[in-house]
């Protein structure tokens, strides 16, 4: 499974796609969208089409992205819907899936601590795909939310394969 | 000219192309959008396809679209920057340029009062482009931001010429 991890922003726009099979994650690329463009649809534009290449190159399964949005204002709450839609966008006209995960949920899949801070989440990152270097911040965020999806995944495939077996061998 | 007007929402985008020439009007189709998914992310994706399939068939040369947001709360500017998010990225893979207008404007330029209501808009839409009938009230939005782009460019392009003409005129 290859799992699209994006960390939308209209500044920077972090994305990973990471390949998991059998509790073994690796990356096949991440990195950032910065867009050049001064005016705010071209940046859109940008994360859009950056989006777009990504998928087009590394070709993922699913997308998983964060479900809420921390914001300080309602200015920077519209950003981000603005770059989070850019983004989703690009993944549902290439057919993709889309999985909403709660910040904490991420931070308590990947580091074990709900309230991790970035560096942590880095280092997490660092450790569990074993870079050789670490992911820059949002890069990291990216990797960490694709990380979340495949654990979960797998969580869910054991517990229906629990509960199957459970039925089958106890009548 | 051709000018796509769109009014951004997730329960409803209203969408028109009007096309204008020699300081006449007249739509050359409007409706909205209505996405039927549940899941958020796959509303978005409707919002672009139909939004792409808008341009496919009416063949626009621009976006016209409102600049601000006046939103009742967060979640709610939230929800809007990603419907009008995916507008605008819809416009921008097509190659179109985007315009932005403020509400205020909107009105100004096609009622003739920044703080019309949605009647007035609606009633000088169907007057301005002869409807055989009045536009919802969502379509007659997209069709009063397209109408609102098709004059600021014929008064530029008048104050272009009246420049231009008097700095030859009179040396």
């Amino acid at each position: 499974m290859r799992i699209l991890g994006i960390d939308p922003g209209s500044r920077i726009t972090g994305f990973a796609v990471v390949e998991y099979d059998r509790s073994r994650g690796r990356s096949c690329g991440h990195g950032v969208i910065r867009p050049k463009a001064k005016g705010f649809p071209e940046r859109l534009g940008e994360i859009f089409a950056g989006v777009v290449e990504v998928i087009d190159e590394l070709k993922p399964d699913v997308l998983a992205i964060e479900s809420v949005f921390v914001a300080r204002n309602a200015q920077s709450a519209i950003k981000l819907g603005h770059a989070r839609g850019a983004a989703i966008c690009a993944a549902t006209q290439a057919g993709l899936a889309v999985h909403e995960y709660a910040p904490r949920a991420i931070k308590l899949a990947v580091v074990g601590i709900g309230g991790a801070d970035k560096e942590q989440v880095q280092h997490m990152m660092q450790q569990l795909l074993r870079l050789a270097e670490p992911a820059s911040s949002d890069a990291a965020d990216a990797l960490a939310v694709a990380l979340c999806h495949a654990h979960t995944q797998q969580h869910e495939a054991r517990l229906a394969a629990a509960t199957s077996g459970s039925i089958g061998g106890r009548p």
